[in-house]
């Protein structure tokens, strides 16, 4: 054993954020100031230091920042994230014996207890010190050494007062405290930190299909349609314009509208049935356009602060160019054939998995890593994964880390809609954002439960809800039958429930609601297997309304982050209600019907502690929707929603300041 | 990356049990059955197999013991440990090939599918096998390949029943998994558990003062008094004899009557000041009698199921020899004096702390480490430990493993009053039980969310809480004022609510309950400082309940453990209802009226279905301590409690099994 090692006397443990012991980095994004917090303590009664020290992966040094206790042994302290890719992090505590003498000196004094021996040995606390100490400030404490020996003495002449002055004087306090004795300091271990840029916390996608963006009928839309189109995203405020796979579709059991198996002969196909004689993962559909179609594209949505996302579908249609060039990819059959996609007894003819069982994993491996790098040098930062779940975890582990290493800023989602162990775990390894289960989460019993555990449990270190209302996959029988009231109330709780959500447009704001067939959450005359024509202009279009929402969205710091997310009680269980805080103060409240088809009232409760308002003074909401305003008092406040108007998006005035 | 790394696909994670993801061994008895659960999934809709390997460290091989999955991705298997000292254990998961394959294969047949190509899979994947298998069974399995292959002609000739009958022979089943492929499996980390002998989980403790034993009242108690007192504590069914510090006690500063400082000259002082001219922490107070005597006792005590326990006091009076022989162990002030123990402005002048900041800790270290060794030469094997969160942690993190090594059977109770992450650290580093809160948890809601939480969150996986009624420290204010009924129902709850429980006694059996002062927790005349007389045979004693209580934990493996613990439903606050249950079947229930001054009664709502009691039948109910028996039906059933008889602790019978 270490010499040192028997008086180390701290215990650092139970650190956040922290994945599984440290063993996946926890996550941030830049301009945060990152909360650690950990159990510390140590035998007896001394007092204790504690500081979180920190650095950048390029920093030569490290920095510190104290922390202090919260009470039950737990300490919280922060540090600012600044920079792209990993920081370091890890707590280190000290007994501090100056801050426990003193203490107990006061202890004593008050209990009128004799203090000269106590000040003798705050002498010879700080006369110790001297050693670490700088020059000038070696000088100082010499001075300050003696007075309080001097003061001993006047105290065993019964005045104790020199002594507690001098204890309790600041100088001395900041001196001792600039040179405590690290020796015996217990460290935590070291944890990391991957920083994101912003777009990973706060985020608003808009999916579109490309070839429905046509604005004439008579021909299918291509990239530079979508291009003419951005001005309607950006007007609706959002940041992130994900596009479906854009690449040439196969021919081979092509399936036909509704997803008819075989019967697409003379439909577009799925844009998921990768790969035709044309060209694979980096190609362009033909008739999308070209790359240089594709380049401008991204230019001109950047310029109005849109990043096109991609669609990474890691599989093949039977007219992929790998199919030939790399047969040893794909799982061949004893009848020579190649297994497509199934879940059986659901088959998926149009699709060939990738084989990663193969023996040429490590090249079939490069060759993904690839397409990604390709489109990275095409100016793509965002990926929408498709179904990553049905690729090997390691992989995953293995890819985004390495696309990272060069390409910090480069943003993943994970579109896994299966079991929670395998989505958490999905994030852990490195998906910068996730779908949920918001879709199918729409009782407040259930909404309150999800996004507690989502916002407010370990999974907040790493994992980072995206809520979608819709998909092309999922028209919820909520919208089916929930009229315009529903629309509204899903877009408000994804866009306010979470930092990060996305709409299936133009599907959305028009309100396409019929499936294909009863029961089904598939949408009718989906753009999954057909061209469509969307006319944009209708006066029940959502699109106002989106607007208002993404213009709250980035004027709120509260809806910009998810740590602060709080539920209030409401008598009526028909009626949600929830505030986001952040410092400024700002205080958003949002109260939903969550009945899309009748009027809803009831009382709202809310915990005016943990918002900063006086519960003895008035304080006024304001409806960013509606621009209505009320006058409200004290915690119980009357609301009533319709179907018409199913939400109020508040912002709270009065609040002093809020406990984030 | 390794050739094998890209094909590894199973993800095993969350493994239970483990503290600190493996930083502290968890915690296991000779004779369980060790509960493992982990995480385990794949991508895709894979199959799985999952084992749980396991070895004692001495042990050259592993063992493996299949698991299973209980859903949502958590599996489930168990191990036997039979030997004391460190067992090794890790999961171990591989894609299911075979089954993976049968499965689907009986899925597409059901959907009326062709079966032709997958029954050649099927042959392959048997033929790929026969490399691995011993020679008798490749024999097997190459017939049962060519089976599978003529199968397949059976299918295109339109009959799938010969291949869907081999598929699932229970032989061709039995040797796949015999020999399945060991590549590419997926292992946890390994992780360790420390199994100590069943005392550690089952134990009833009985602390008494040895001064205060003699039934002779011109005489102070001897050890010769505790021995002819064994009867008397066997006899109401304890099995550790807990005996506070048997040393030389100081003469500075001693203690007088009701703790007068320094008021003590006349007095026997406290048996914590340890220490004086005739020895130390190796010395037996010359009152108590000779190491022939204490030899005796233990080996008496030995005879009739008890196992003597010592107290580990580690601090010194200022008599005691080590402060001469070793001034570097104390921390020496200014004016040449030592510095007593205090808790400002609380002062223990008649105790000496050690310093472990000491330049010369290894020296004290050993010197302690000696002092255990010492006792455990003179057939001691428990150990009370006073105050362990006043003595580095990492002290005990080196002493109780270091003395484990040697004696793997050594029980460490801590008795730690402080705060809960201090208390569970003492745990994690090695002690073996643990005193609790549950002195002061008194009411329904304070009983059952702190019991949930101590046996079953993961705290449970090393700490075992021993729940005390009172000590010489702690009369509560529930036993000063709630007469009899109190002392039952406190009993009662520790001995049913945790395997481990003690009382102090006779004062608990005597239902000693004046305070020294109003709302002092301080016995009146307590032990701690002047010797007592007890007159053990009044008739309202409670030595034959605590006997009926003991006997039923040691006829009810239910009573044995803690981890089935399980609060039912009453309708009156008043009122406690759990069960605890064993194979066997074996189902206790227990219903404790909570105030110990009134008639109580309510309804008890039973989980019956938890129990496996048929709820269309009627079920007796037999009261352990009263003789009554009851039919009941159904979950609900009524029950009255009065001061008197304010608990039932019933056998259930009519369990077909229960979910353990």
């Amino acid at each position: 054993m270490p010499e040192s090692a028997g008086r180390v006397r701290p215990v650092v443990e139970g650190v956040r954020p922290v994945v599984d012991a440290g063993r996946w980095p926890a996550k941030a994004t830049i301009g945060e100031l990152v909360l650690v917090s950990a159990d510390v303590f140590t035998d007896g009664h001394d007092d204790l230091a504690c500081t979180v020290r920190y650095r950048h992966d390029e920093d030569p040094t490290w920095s510190t920042h104290p922390m202090r206790p919260l009470g039950n042994d737990r300490w919280s302290g922060q540090f600012p994230v600044d920079r792209l890719g990993c920081y370091s992090f890890s707590i280190r505590a000290t007994v501090d014996r100056f801050g426990t003498w003193r203490r107990e000196l006061l202890v004593k004094a008050n209990a009128g207890q004799a203090i000269v021996v106590e000040l003798q040995v705050g002498a010879a606390l700080v006369a110790d010190t001297t050693a670490r100490a700088s020059r000038a400030d070696r000088a100082v404490l010499l001075e300050l050494a003696q007075g309080l020996q001097a003061a001993s003495e006047a105290a065993a002449r019964g005045d104790p007062e020199p002594g507690l002055d001098l204890a309790t004087a600041p100088a001395l306090v900041e001196l001792m405290a600039r040179w405590s004795d690290p020796a015996w300091a217990a460290n935590s271990d070291t944890y990391v930190l991957s920083v994101d840029p912003p777009k990973a916390r706060f985020s608003a996608w808009y999916e579109m299909f490309p070839r429905s963006a046509s604005s004439d009928p008579s021909r299918p839309g291509s990239l530079a349609d979508v291009e003419a189109r951005l001005p309607y995203v950006a007007g609706m405020g959002f940041d992130i314009l994900y596009l479906p796979p854009i690449h040439p579709i196969g021919r081979t059991n092509r399936k036909g509208r509704e997803g008819d198996p075989g019967g697409g002969s003379d439909d577009p196909g799925s844009p998921w049935a990768i790969g035709s004689a044309t060209g694979g993962h980096t190609a362009i559909h033909p008739d999308l356009g070209t790359f240089e179609d594709f380049d401008r594209l991204v230019r001109t949505a950047a310029r109005t602060g849109i990043d096109v996302a991609l669609d990474l579908g890691f599989q093949c249609s039977p007219d992929h160019p790998w199919i030939t060039e790399h047969p040893d990819w794909f799982r061949r059959l004893p009848d020579g054939s190649i297994r497509y996609a199934e879940n059986p007894p659901k088959r998926y003819e149009d699709v060939y998995p990738f084989d990663f069982d193969t023996a040429t994993w490590r090249e079939l491996w490069a060759a993904l890593y690839e397409v990604v790098e390709f489109w990275i040098g095409h100016g793509i930062g965002i990926f929408r994964v498709d179904n990553p779940h049905t690729k090997p975890m390691r992989f995953w582990e293995w890819l985004i880390p390495s696309i990272k290493a060069d390409h910090p800023e480069v943003l993943f989602l994970s579109e896994a809609f299966t079991r929670p162990r395998v989505m958490e775990h999905l994030a852990k390894v490195g998906f910068s954002q996730s779908y949920t289960y918001f879709t199918w989460r729409n009782t407040k019993w259930e909404l309150e439960s999800y996004m507690t555990e989502l916002t407010q449990s370990a999974m907040s270190d790493y994992f980072r809800p995206n809520l979608w209302p819709n998909t092309p996959d999922i028209l919820h029988d909520t919208l089916q039958h929930g009229g315009r009231g529903a629309f509204v109330t899903r877009l408000v709780l994804a866009a306010t429930l979470s930092s990060n959500y996305g709409i299936y447009g133009p599907a959305f704001e028009l309100q396409e609601h019929e499936p294909r067939s009863p029961g089904s959450e598939e949408y009718l005359h989906s753009e999954k297997y057909e061209v469509r024509q969307w006319d944009l202009g209708p006066p029940d279009s959502l699109a106002p309304l989106i607007t208002r929402v993404n213009a709250a969205r980035r004027a709120h710091p509260a809806l910009q982050q998810n740590r602060t997310l709080c539920f209030h009680h409401v008598d009526n269980d028909q009626l949600i209600a929830y505030t986001k805080t952040a410092s400024g103060p700002d205080v958003v409240l949002v109260v939903v019907n969550l009945d899309p088809l009748h009027n809803q009232s009831g009382w709202v409760h809310l915990d005016l502690d943990l918002l900063g308002i006086d519960p003895g003074r008035p304080y006024r909401v304001h409806d960013l929707l509606t621009g209505a305003r009320f006058e409200w008092c004290g915690p119980r406040n009357f609301v009533a929603l319709d179907p018409a108007t199913p939400a109020h998006l508040f912002r709270v005035e009065g609040s002093s300041e809020t406990a984030s």
